[in-house]
């Protein structure tokens, strides 16, 4: 038997915060439809828009420019999609341009939107990322042109936890005359975004990454910006996106932004020591890995790290077996046997690449926790590599750029 | 005061079952990602298998055959669209034929996407129907062709309650070398589905309209049929629909057709009964009306009625004063000052359609909810016609067709 539960997988998912099942437990009497004219209707209208003001204002946006949809992926794809829908006459005013550009490491519903896209009409190109995750500014300045409309830059990468600079991005988009979305879903609630700060059109994030229940999300879009429903066919979300909202879940959204509020700073300070620490513990205690992400404009909750001669999957399971909940990449490409596309893009070879775990810490996490990891882990890789035929000791230098 | 809570208002939303309300609060500290390897993610990934086989089983489908998605709305877009997506080479085998099949008086989320594809390189064709609401399938069988790729016909109609014969279309349409779909979001939980005997390919159902959550409904896609993903860049929903589930909503999906197994039949008939005092009461009491949909092929529980020389939004806003909850139409069309469109396909009157109140009851209805609607209801409708300069006693006889 684990001695511990510990969840350290909190960018797969996160636990709801007891303040937002209360509030959903709460709003389970409440039924109606939003979108119906009798006191039922209101009532649900009345709260689907309190929450919709305490989305916006947690980002600086107004009230209007909320968008709720079902996922981050949902919001993700309208803002891809719309750029093909536009080139079909769709947007009012016409056509937009038709060239996306984004990175080698966004995230799956990015990547493959885009490839869909061009099989539609689009030309996609995409940014390459140092050792480090991050992207090079000239080279977005040399693809940048006339014929770009969108450009899609994650805020922080899910599996590495590495930031970018969207506010500098943004200028040097907006100076191109193209329109900027940025994938927040990694950042909101876990660091400060302020959508008018950063500048962006379109920003994307999403309610189970930040203890909000999952099948919910929103999408930011300022406004007089064109726009395309992705799902049509209803006048929910300002004609924005059909279907009947998401009450329970919409409720939850705004309970868990208003929590993030009051919780996120202290949170961060605490997560980025306990990152350190375990950052330090694994480096003493094993040898021949390798720390991926940015060393500090990165995320304060996410360590990943590669183990040489070992299977990330095998380090998983058999930490599951001590209790212990983490990631070999993202939760979306699970199951995949392809090593991490973000991974590849930083340099890190195949067979390193395959043994890597994420730790991502929350709320909950705690220093007994990471004190447990630090325990638990040195001879789960020592008993791996024992079995492996794969494992040279110092055998490192040869797998990163 | 109004002395009763009355909510006829079943097809816009229905309230939480009370089994489905116990289902979801205790789900809510099972908060994995399904898609994770460890123990928390297998315990949400079994979880919401084993509401997918409920699901599955309550429509006669198998398992792999449900995808969950957001709504009901996403469900119709999604099988539209990809009819669109065929003809741009995401199906694997290539170009599907491209004429899509419709009726005038389907739900807005298929009628402007259909709009939306007609200007993406779809041809769309529109079905009428008959004063009751019915397809005419000789109609039918001269728009059918080797161009058709899909028809799309609603099971049973949002406003009037009107059944098509799902069975038999959907052999014209199979002989004919087309692909079929049926929205049955009002169908499904008020009277047996069963996508086996119906034989059709795309079938849509809704979780908020048979006393589960909202924000989540299914697509039947029967296998071996094409798909191609409205959500696209993760693997979830067997690569069918990307985003992480929304467990909770998925389980009380789950919960919420187990209960309809149990409910549903002693139901329609109850329902029937009321409906039919109902509508014999409203006869009897108020004079000048018109009472929209097919006599006997309709659902139990849904009754449209016209009430000549009244504007709907009068009679609504009064009896929601009474404490009673009705519809001038479909919630999703509420706010628009157009006269219902499917009741102009039957052939009333503009002047009349905006005099039409929809009835529509559910589990919790009683005859002494309908006894107070029968009560309140004539006086409102006198003293409307008593302010209004719009009507002339006998004067339904040339609103309608």
């Amino acid at each position: 038997m684990a001695e511990m539960k510990v969840y350290f997988d909190h960018n797969a998912t996160t636990p709801l915060h007891p303040e937002v099942k209360k509030e959903m437990i709460e709003a389970m009497e409440m039924f109606g439809n939003p979108s119906s004219m009798h006191s039922w209707g209101r009532e649900a209208r009345a709260n689907v828009e309190d929450a919709r003001g305490k989305v916006a204002a947690f980002i600086g946006a107004d009230e209007r420019e909320i968008v709720f949809v079902g996922s981050g992926s949902e919001a993700n794809n309208t803002v891809l999609s719309l750029f093909v829908c536009a080139s079909s006459q769709c947007i009012p005013g016409g056509k937009l341009r038709g060239t996306i550009i984004t990175t080698k490491i966004e995230h799956p519903c990015v990547l493959e939107t885009s490839e869909c896209l061009a099989h539609r009409g689009a030309r996609v190109k995409y940014l390459d990322v140092d050792q480090y995750g991050k992207i090079d500014l000239d080279q977005l300045a040399g693809m940048l042109g006339d014929d770009v409309g969108l450009v899609s830059v994650m805020m922080a990468n899910n599996e590495i936890g590495t930031l970018q600079d969207i506010e500098t991005i943004t200028k040097m988009v907006h100076e191109s005359g193209a329109f900027m979305h940025t994938d927040a879903v990694q950042a909101v609630g876990k660091m400060p975004v302020d959508v008018r700060k950063l500048g962006v059109d379109f920003l994307t994030l999403s309610a189970h990454k930040m203890y909000g229940p999952k099948g919910v999300g929103a999408l930011f879009v300022k406004k007089g910006i064109p726009y395309c429903p992705l799902i049509r066919g209803g006048h929910q979300e300002f004609g924005r996106r059909a279907g009947t909202e998401n009450t329970l879940g919409i409720l939850g959204m705004g309970r868990a932004v208003e929590m993030r509020t009051l919780e996120m700073q202290e949170e961060e300070e605490r997560l980025l020591h306990l990152k350190q620490v375990l950052r330090r513990g694994i480096e003493e205690r094993i040898d021949d890995i390798h720390v991926n992400g940015h060393p500090t404009d990165a995320l304060a909750s996410t360590l990943n790290v590669s183990f040489m001669g070992v299977e990330g999957e095998s380090i998983l399971l058999y930490l599951d077996l001590q209790g212990i909940a983490v990631s070999t990449g993202s939760a979306c490409a699970s199951g995949s046997l392809d090593p991490s596309h973000v991974l590849l893009a930083t340099g890190v070879n195949a067979e390193l690449a395959h043994g890597s775990i994420r730790f991502s810490m929350g709320r909950e996490s705690s220093m007994q926790e990471v004190e447990y990891l630090l325990d638990v882990l040195p001879p789960i890789i020592q008993r791996i590599r024992n079995m492996s035929t794969a494992y040279i000791k110092g055998g490192l230098h040869a797998a990163t750029r």
